[in-house]
């Protein structure tokens, strides 16, 4: 069928199986197309494909809620929802968002993008359900992976207690984005191979009738043998303890297991857990087989035969960069042990993993536990580097803060992902970090110009023994310079002059240093010589330098590729005050108090006015200020 | 014995059973005496004193690690580690830790006071021991309550996972501050009173053995079976499920059961938990009988009759004040839900409680989940009010931001124990909320001058539906001012006059207004007159006067009790650069970027020139300054 013909998802009730597997085809053939040319998470879509479906033919969305933790998996929800016209612009520019939104749709009552939430929130849904004695189904669709996040697991051990009606479908495709750790992963392998107890069940309870005679003796254990044996039948053990009545495991690509079963949990008083098992990829054979996650998120591809449509990047993948530096150091240094929350694949530390088994960790999706046990590690004077993505590192918060910074452990935090990151959007853009990061006591961060600067940071890094120390990265590629062999450590809190200019001067770093540089040649055809400062070190910042500028007079201008409320830039105003710099002419390019979207980096830059363009505009402004107020050089 | 001998836990090795016990008792009496002149954490801490002996006595700290979960239960630790001889100065400036402290003790070599940290530390210390080839146990001990706490079920995912060599202490008194809620507590119960098992495990598996006939048929079940009959020896099915190995429950008063269950967890292989049952406040009357949460932590009591030495306070308690206004709203208003982590008593929620028992949810240690319930609720219409402690804010940063304020949420936030707590010390101080919120977009933040002031700022943020909105409100009274009878709704973003003045002005929120006003009082009489703004609208600003003060080219100081880097006043710098006030005289007073200790809060602010002194004398310098310019006021 034309899938851009769905309005609602109501046509589905009407429709046999048969046209159930008709659709689940369509659906299939849609989304390998037109992934192939957007890109997207094409690999977790393609699981769900049948489960969603049901979901919606036995639910009544939006009345019946559904959340989708992460939320990636939604693709076919927004079909079925009426969007299958916009998926040529998925996760573009004022386009179809990559995740569930609230403004796109009823039927995205929950918002997400950061794991774990869809339980607590599920929670949150059901008690105003109860609480205004409504009557409708609340169903949180979560990942294994997921289901490790520390939030989930306060959700289930809430709800469980509480007793709400619930039903929690748990997505088990072995996998988070990559293969999935931990031991709920161990119970949740117990539970899948457990179809053949069924028969162990049968026997055991004939069993127990054979041995009636023994049923005096067995008078005052009996209630405990039941409990027993109830381990034995329901086999989802760990669940029954929290509260939870377990239904499963069920072929999530079996239309009959699902409706049965989903029929069956309707009927469920208090909280229910649906274990599905999906194959991730399923229905195209290059994801279908992919083993370490590669096709959980992609760019585009060729459809005959998945090959990756390559980018032009100049350099190095900034993730490969810093992660191969760290693991060349790693074979020099033993106290050096990486930390990863579920992100060895896109965080590149599979060489590390490889060369250094016992000193790599991925911990799941576990963001709090990774940093902890970093600040773990550093107190039996190892050196861990924990790699993180600038987004998730915000669920870590407390704990950079409360066992890493206040004790003034030295962990290596490699920031990934720093900046805006495009396609995922506002859930994952990573430009808060400076601002929660710089109010932090013993915190040193810094950013490269590039990936030779890159690398050498990764040596001051691990050098660094004084505490905590940020190294925040963007995503994507280096602009292609060489890289230096010998690595060095660069003076901490020292700043760089890229060029000279005596009217005013540009204060920059990372990803904002080309813009800063154009408009700087942009100024130089008018006249006017702007110095250009690569700001590396966004705390401690240069002293020396600020007092040389702030004395000289020049109109600065900061440029972060962050949020302007608490960043770099208010750092500067901050250090002009507090050292009595009147007259001080400081404005500040970057990130405005709002949300963004997702979009091609480029065009979101432009949009909030980030350009090298905008970079001239206001220093026009700032050297006319300087004018109207009279000042001059010192 | 003359505890403040001790300097070393080693003496213990030799002391029988009866020297112990003698022992135990000259701690309890101790811990009575000294608390009740200091105030602490009695309760906690009675309960704990047999397991603390019995652990230095069987482990060697600081060779094997002992971590504290939270911490405040370390006082016998703190004794039995040569430090009897403070316990005078505890928690005072410049005294005794009421947390394990590094710099106090090789003895303390994971620092506390957030709950749930100890598992991914002690996982830390595990790796770093086995990468390093070294022998040593590693002992967190936690409590039934900590353990909910999503990032200690985190931790134990990879440690069961991991099969890393530890032995959990689980010191399970069914507390965690208040009463224990959720799912996990239900299978700690079920735990407790599985002594009557032991029985039915043997007479079961004599069962197995008398039906060796129907030995054939099992075949093919018995490894199932076995697993079963595991369930019913074992009794600890969910830690075992997650890869423990379950000891317990033990009597955690009793010695020798200690003795046995310890030194049999030292032999085991891969991680162990030992089910410890303590009693909270154990030897002393009025702490054992506590059944809400009053003797977890206490001021001076008199040691006879357990009676609270009083405050002289002359307002209510500020969590008094806001809980009960909420009460009273939430009878006019059906959407109004209370949520809290764990403090129904430390937030004084029990009113709400009683009044509104499903429109409560206290969800147990889980910051996370609180707030993204919260965020859910918000979804369906509902008005949650999340009482939450600012220190613990920080756990909820990403929900905050992703959950809450990503998808504009009314999300009524209400911050308790903002600013410097005083005793509980450096891991407490609600000082870092303003930098961390005011960074995200949506966010409303105020903070009253007063009670009456407070009490309008609840009907405010229960009024308000245009996003999230945060009341911060400090620990401790109000100053006594008299409450208004009908609450009214304040313009958000609307600042105060508080006092008229043309020299220049000081912008102040909260606690720090009066020592503002009383420097304003010494000024006046130096013939400077300051105007003083009550500025308890933090973000958004009033744009109207900040525009209106820098016209008037007037010197501005800000003051708040809050880190200054990010913090208020650089949102007053960042407003007067990004409108082009060239000349702007602005200097910040607030909490230096150093973790600040415990003390009393008043010695705290002393110690980093918060005063009404220092206030005037960078007043004065700020006078000069704008002397040297030669700047007149418009």
């Amino acid at each position: 069928m034309d899938l851009t013909n769905i309005t609602s998802p109501s046509f589905l009730k009407n429709l046999d199986k048969k046209e159930l597997e008709h659709l689940a085809q369509d659906i299939r053939t849609f989304l390998i197309e037109k992934c192939s040319i957007t890109g997207g998470h094409i690999g977790p879509n393609l699981g769900v494909v049948e489960l969603t479906i049901m979901l919606h033919k036995l639910f009544d969305s939006p009345k019946d809620k559904f959340l989708w933790d992460v939320g990636h998996q939604a693709y076919v929800h927004k079909i079925l929802t009426g969007r299958a016209n916009q998926f040529d612009t998925l996760r573009q520019f004022k386009g179809l968002c990559g995740f569930p939104k609230r403004v796109e749709s009823e039927h995205d009552e929950w918002e997400t993008g950061h794991s774990s939430t869809s339980l607590s929130a599920a929670m949150g849904m059901a008690a105003a359900r109860d609480i205004k004695n409504e009557k409708n189904f609340v169903l949180p669709i979560i990942g294994d992976g997921a289901l490790t996040g520390g939030m989930a697991l306060e959700a289930l051990n809430h709800i469980g207690h509480a007793k709400t009606n619930m039903i929690v479908i748990l997505n088990d495709n072995e996998m988070s984005i990559a293969p999935n750790v931990g031991a709920l992963h161990s119970v949740l392998g117990r539970l899948r191979t457990a179809k053949e107890y069924s028969k162990a069940k049968e026997e055991l309870e004939s069993l127990m009738h054979k041995i009636p005679v023994l049923g005096g003796k067995l008078a005052s254990t009996a209630e405990r043998v039941k409990d027993s044996l109830k381990y034995l039948v329901v086999s989802g053990v760990f669940f029954e303890e929290l509260g939870f009545k377990y239904l499963g495991p069920i072929d999530g690509h079996d239309f009959d297991a699902l409706e049965t079963t989903l029929l069956h949990a309707k009927k469920v008083k208090g909280p229910v857990l649906v274990h599905v098992i999906t194959k991730k990829g399923k229905g195209y054979q290059p994801a279908e087989s992919d083993t370490v996650g590669t096709w959980h998120g992609t760019g585009p591809y060729k459809i005959e035969n998945g090959a990756f449509v390559k980018s032009e990047a100049k350099g190095p993948a900034w993730s490969s960069l810093i992660a191969e530096t760290v693991r060349k150091v790693a074979h020099q240094d033993e106290r050096i042990v990486t930390i990863t929350p579920a992100m060895p694949v896109g965080s590149k530390l599979q060489g590390i993993q490889q060369d250094f088994p016992n000193r790599f960790f991925d911990v799941g999706i576990a963001e709090q536990h990774a940093a902890t046990m970093s600040a773990g590690l550093a107190t039996q004077k190892m050196k861990p580097f924990l790699a993180i993505y600038s987004t998730f590192l915000q669920r870590a918060y407390d704990q950079v803060l409360h066992d890493i910074a206040r004790p003034n452990l030295n962990v290596f935090i490699g920031i990934d992902r720093a900046g805006l990151v495009g396609a995922d959007g506002e859930t994952h853009q990573g430009v808060f970090d400076i601002a929660f990061l710089r109010s932090l006591p013993n915190m040193t961060i810094m950013m490269p110009k590039d990936e030779n600067e890159g690398q050498h940071m990764v040596k001051t890094a691990l050098d660094y023994e004084d505490g905590p120390i940020a190294l925040r990265y963007p995503r994507g590629n280096g602009i292609g310079v060489p890289l230096d062999e010998e690595l060095t450590v660069l003076p901490i809190g020292s700043w760089e002059v890229l060029r000279e200019g005596q009217d005013a001067a540009i204060l920059t770093f990372g990803t904002t240093i080309p813009m800063a540089l154009k408009a700087a040649d942009l100024l130089a055809k008018q006249g006017i010589e702007v110095e250009v400062v690569n700001a590396r070190f966004i705390k401690p910042m240069d002293e020396e330098m600020l007092h040389r500028l702030l004395t000289s007079r020049k109109p600065i201008l900061t440029i972060e590729e962050a949020v302007l409320t608490g960043g770099f830039g208010s750092g500067v105003l901050e250090f002009a005050h507090d050292h009595g710099y009147l007259q001080a002419l400081i404005d500040r390019i970057g990130i405005p108090d709002q949300f963004i979207e997702h979009g091609d980096v480029d065009q979101l830059l432009e949009e909030i006015h980030v350009t090298a363009e905008d970079t001239v505009a206001r220093m026009h402004v700032l050297l006319q200020q300087k004018q109207q107020v009279g000042l001059k050089n010192v």
